[in-house]
């Protein structure tokens, strides 16, 4: 087999806790305006806008960043819940998605893994975003990349194709690094290696994403300590 | 005056010093070979072969890699010194590009510049070149960036452009580090802050670059340290 020369990594869920990160910023919107909801079901929603908004602006002529299509989907989702918050409070839930905390193993694990591969986010959140967000966590990676490098989103294949190109190696020496199993399944039909990291506090009370079922290659790990054992790192 | 926000750095002779990293490297081609050249003055005008090489290239319908204009000068410069190397030879020479020392000062002026500023290189060489190279050097930028991701080479204006654009930054809230007065000029043209940093022993005894005449703005500083100390870092 070749040898997992970089690891590419799914940031919003598999290396930082977006739920709490978002939900952390609702509360305080709640405490400066009294505008009182059940924030969690409102971050839930949010985040469930998600996919559907990134499909819709992969049809779409020119590529817009994640800030945007958050603003655009959070107008929807708090009309779903009957809420009105003032643009200004809107924007703090959008900016955000730039302070949230990393899961406990991320940092240590990450050191680990960054000693034998080159490290590199793989995000469809964008660059200006991403920096802000490791900064805030304190992360170190090699690089960011993000599917803005492709003026696409994440699992279109040209996203991971991208990234190989820019690190100068083939899709086989590229691992993937993801708590869901969408974007492993189409990291791997482009050749890379599927790694599956279980974060099952995703989704608060209501859990996180399986592996894949059936893929070959398949890495499961419990943390990034867990895959850096795994590795022999 | 705007608030720069974000560094980005020439890398080559800017933050590392590529002439005694080339010249370690042709030192140990001749101990394996028995070639016997002025390295000094082979390495020399391997680098003065850069420009017009990147120029020439900019005039190219498809963008190329560093590695590989460094492997297609080598050959001329070799050949105008009327050596010969066995293509592995010179392979080693082209990978030593990403095995270069830093000047003393970067690791922690960088870090000190990092605390209240977004850092990022902004190179000619692209992405998986400049990632090992940091990676060699252990020096932490939020991100590497390279003329790479603009689909040029310095000192196009495009180039500085994506820069900002990348960082989600107006120009004027970028300063462009550098000790090369024509990068700066360039830089500062599409609005970007230019700061100077002197690097005496860039081209060994033949010194280094001296600052642009008459570019507004213009900082100059004697080190990272000072270029820190200069912005309050």
């Amino acid at each position: 087999m070749t040898i997992v020369r970089a690891l590419v990594f799914d940031v919003f869920g598999t290396v930082v806790d977006w739920r709490s990160g978002v939900l952390a910023e609702a509360r305080d919107v709640e405490s400066r305006t009294g505008v009182r909801a059940d924030w969690a079901a409102v971050v839930d929603d949010w985040r469930r806008a998600y996919g559907p908004s990134l499909l819709e602006a992969r049809r779409a002529s020119a590529w817009r960043d994640l800030d945007a299509l958050h603003r655009e989907s959070l107008v929807t989702v708090l009309a779903g819940h009957s809420l009105a918050l003032p643009a200004v409070e809107r924007e703090a839930l959008v900016r955000s998605w730039r302070r949230l905390p990393a899961w406990p193993d991320a940092r240590h694990g990450l050191e680990r893994l960054r000693r034998r591969h080159v490290t590199a986010t793989l995000s469809n959140g964008h660059v200006a975003l991403l920096i802000d967000l490791m900064r805030f966590a304190d992360l170190r990676f090699d690089a960011v990349m993000s599917a803005q490098l492709a003026g696409s989103y994440k699992p279109d294949p040209v996203v991971y194709a991208t990234a190989a190109e820019l690190l100068g190696l083939a899709p086989e020496e590229l691992g993937m690094v993801a708590a869901h199993g969408e974007d492993l399944v189409a990291a791997a039909e482009v050749g890379l290696r599927p790694l599956f990291v279980r974060r099952p506090k995703e989704w608060g009370p209501a859990g996180g994403d399986e592996p894949p079922h059936g893929l070959p290659g398949l890495v499961v790990a419990a943390s990034f300590e867990d895959l850096a054992n795994q590795l022999g790192d």
